[in-house]
């Protein structure tokens, strides 16, 4: 019979594998892109482990940040996290099944790459497992191209995006591609502008089927589906010149990303909320966003 | 007898008449900046009109969002908008007098400047009358260099901005400017960081010691202090030539001004939650921020 530690124990180890085989993967592609639109010498993550502050001489978990800024990839976080303790009461009550008892285990990884050329959409990644009086995965990932003309659903880009977001999620239940893309799409904007934040993906939250393996299963399907499809997206674009129109477009769409973070996040809040590893929490933030 | 339509009327006349002359100094200066190190043609200020959309027919207010895009003010803006109706309902619960009757009026001027040159200091200044079931005045400036060094108490531009501050509020009380320099120091700065915004200045807010003509003075002599002092230190820096190595730090301290703005600035809240004119509120990010 599984308990629920074997389940922690099995999830933190999914994230932490997903991680390591997704920084390989990319620290490949840093490697391999052309020197000709790419110079100077292919970048390697940099990792840096952090603990959350004793509280009362209780460990409270930590984490591993990885950074990577490359010539490819011009900034790219991919981070994994297990914390626990309780959650400041403020927070406690808008957590689900934290009202009573502040009490809380969460494991999980985050990524956001920001490539240097502006064919290349930016992309985000969020996947975790998390346990109050309740217990659930959450997560998600969205494409955020950074040229007007790829902001379209009919790109290739997008299609092919979406179209291996829906695989991973069909496998299980033909309802949930459904639900977790118009989640995405209502979660990922900026209601302030009127504006999507880029052209979507998925965004699942409090996902409790009932069936622990089956919910595990799907978090593992939604990381392998972006682990196969966002290197082909990468390829695809990496030998398209850009210049300096196209960056000034990045750079204005960069700025909408930085807007999303710091006013909607739910991870961006989390972190911060619960005393996360500020630096890491924040290296979603693009190397340079213009507001002109 | 005043009536509060006549304090309303007088508000909101104090704050148009400051942003016309803070408007016509900056441009002055714009215009006056050497052009060995400031080139091309001076720019001046675009001032575009917006109104709040009707609801039920009413009118709710509007302002008028002032521009300029120049050599020596790379970005700058300075508005003026007054605006009234019913706050949502999720919003007045927040709003000092506003939790039986969500009606309310606003009136003030919101100005921030970013300069090309990291010698000069950005800065920010805002004033603000406020009436739900209580009425009262707000507002603050603070001082927010972009270079390490000038981020110092014994820094000249720190010493005599806060002097001349201090001076506007001591012909009031001399309770106050302690009191509102240190609510500067606690508002502007960036707790997930445990780092300050910049060098402060003074805030205050729910300002109302009982007697209105007093405080309309003091709100009035807070915003003359600004226009008297941020001049000077603009021509005492002007004319230092700058390197990357500069801009660079400008870039790191600009992004720590988003952070601030989307995490923690009230006026932004405030003007995002009561369908203010979205351009105008995010008109306070910098032209270019950067997270290496």
């Amino acid at each position: 019979m599984q308990t629920l530690e074997d389940r922690k124990h099995a999830a933190r180890a999914a994230f932490e594998g997903l991680a390591d085989r997704i920084i390989a993967t990319f620290e490949s592609l840093e490697a391999e892109a052309s020197p000709a639109l790419y110079p100077g010498s292919a970048a390697r993550f940099e990792r840096t482990p952090w603990r959350r502050p004793l509280k009362e001489g209780a460990d409270q978990g930590g984490g591993v940040m990885g950074m990577m800024r490359g010539r490819l990839f011009e900034k790219v976080g991919v981070h994994v996290s297990t914390v626990y303790g309780a959650l400041p009461a403020d927070f406690a009550a808008q957590v689900r099944g934290a009202d009573k008892d502040p009490n809380f285990w969460a494991s999980g990884i985050s990524l956001i790459a920001h490539m240097r050329n502006p064919h290349i959409p930016a992309v985000h990644l969020n996947s975790r497992m998390i346990v109050t009086s309740q217990s659930w995965f959450g997560g998600g990932s969205d494409l955020n191209p950074t040229l007007d003309a790829a902001r379209r659903d009919d790109h290739p880009d997008t299609r092919d995006f979406h179209a291996r977001l829906k695989t991973a999620c069909d496998i299980f239940d033909k309802d949930w591609h459904p639900k977790y893309r118009k989640w995405a799409d209502e979660y990922f904007s900026l209601p302030h502008r009127g504006e999507k934040r880029g052209v979507g993906g998925i965004f699942y939250d409090h996902h409790n089927s009932g069936d622990w393996d089956a919910d595990f299963a799907f978090a593992k399907a939604a990381g392998e589906a972006f682990l196969d499809v966002y290197p082909q997206l990468v390829r695809r674009n990496w030998d398209t010149p850009w210049d300096a129109a196209e960056r000034a477009q990045q750079a204005k769409w960069r700025g909408r990303y930085v807007e999303f973070n710091l006013l909607y996040d739910r991870g961006t809040m989390f972190g911060l909320k619960t005393g996360g590893n500020v630096e890491s929490i924040l290296s979603s933030l693009p190397p340079v966003a213009e507001w002109p």
